[in-house]
């Protein structure tokens, strides 16, 4: 047992869990979502300032909408997944960072006075947490399709503003037939991991 | 229950894992950097790029050498934690793309053949994957201290090359005595989540 981690967790989170291109019809509740961001949002980023922000796609409007700005590949599973997710980074979390980070208010202005620094650590961190929720969308027993072939200016003018930038866009639910590819190879732990 | 992963591990992964900025004298092995990498190589990326890679830092010598690039308040953490390992994002990770993604290999130079957009891939998956490390960090059942707050440049011309950007440096063992700040406060669903 080299982790500490149980098998079945594991398998749930990582070893089993799948990228989905295709959902059932299973609704994901508000309930669900509210229970996979209170678990998530206690992992780590720079100064605790938690850039993400996330826009649930729910009518049929705003999914039309959304469909729109999609890859054409990426259509289809967008247009039929149970709930779809828009993950951005706020670029102005600064204003937060006093409520956030209260052992270091100086933080704000020491090293996120201009924009650049802010959306270069929104962009890191907001990918930072992007992952915790793929990670907690599978603790909730549910498959996620993390998606970044979208037009991105678009997305960001149909539902953002010029503060947010989109990261990737997620499908979330139970995953349907053939939800999957046969699973990609990996690289070998060799591959990636060198010692000094 | 809303969500599907039990108790035990939610508090392991999230609730009760903090941020370490101190640590015991326990080393942390291979073997256990392994399994933490054999654990988290199966999380998602777009086109399987799985662009991470990572030093693991083990002699005095290279430590020494670290620590010089970290910011002044990191260094006393680095310089004692178990292991440090650095992060980074390979540039040229399109290379792979045939084998990591055999059912598409024209992704390779039908989305990455210019380095700029490889450049930005490579940084936002990355991230994920250092998010999905920092989480296997605590599925070993040890403490991570990501850290954001070094000289990069200094970093890559040290440990790395043009082709590899550091994403964070990572102090990792298990937590010594008054390890943690008390926990800053999160954002709340309301805060983070809107639903069109």
């Amino acid at each position: 047992m080299t982790l500490a981690l149980d098998s079945a967790a594991q398998d749930l989170l990582f070893r089993e869990a799948r990228t989905a291109n295709a959902f059932s019809d299973e609704p994901v509740t508000d309930e669900q979502m509210q229970a996979v961001y209170d678990l998530v949002k206690y992992a780590p980023t720079a100064f605790n300032q938690t850039p993400l922000r996330v826009v649930l796609v729910r009518s049929e409007e705003a999914r039309e909408r959304l469909v729109a700005h999609m890859a054409e590949g990426n259509r289809p599973k967008t247009r039929t997944a149970p709930l779809v997710a828009i993950l951005a980074a706020d670029n102005e979390f600064h204003e937060e960072l006093p409520t956030l980070f209260p052992h270091f208010p100086q933080a704000k202005d020491m090293f996120f006075a201009e924009r650049p620094a802010r959306e270069k650590s929104a962009a890191l961190n907001g990918a930072l947490q992007a992952a915790y929720f793929i990670v907690g969308i599978r603790a909730a027993g549910l498959a996620a399709g993390p998606m970044t072939g979208f037009d991105a200016a678009g997305v960001q003018k149909e539902f953002l503003d010029d503060d947010h930038t989109p990261l990737m866009v997620v499908n979330i639910g139970k995953p349907g037939e053939n939800a999957s590819y046969p699973r990609s190879p990996r690289l070998s732990y060799e591959d990636v991991v060198t010692t000094v």
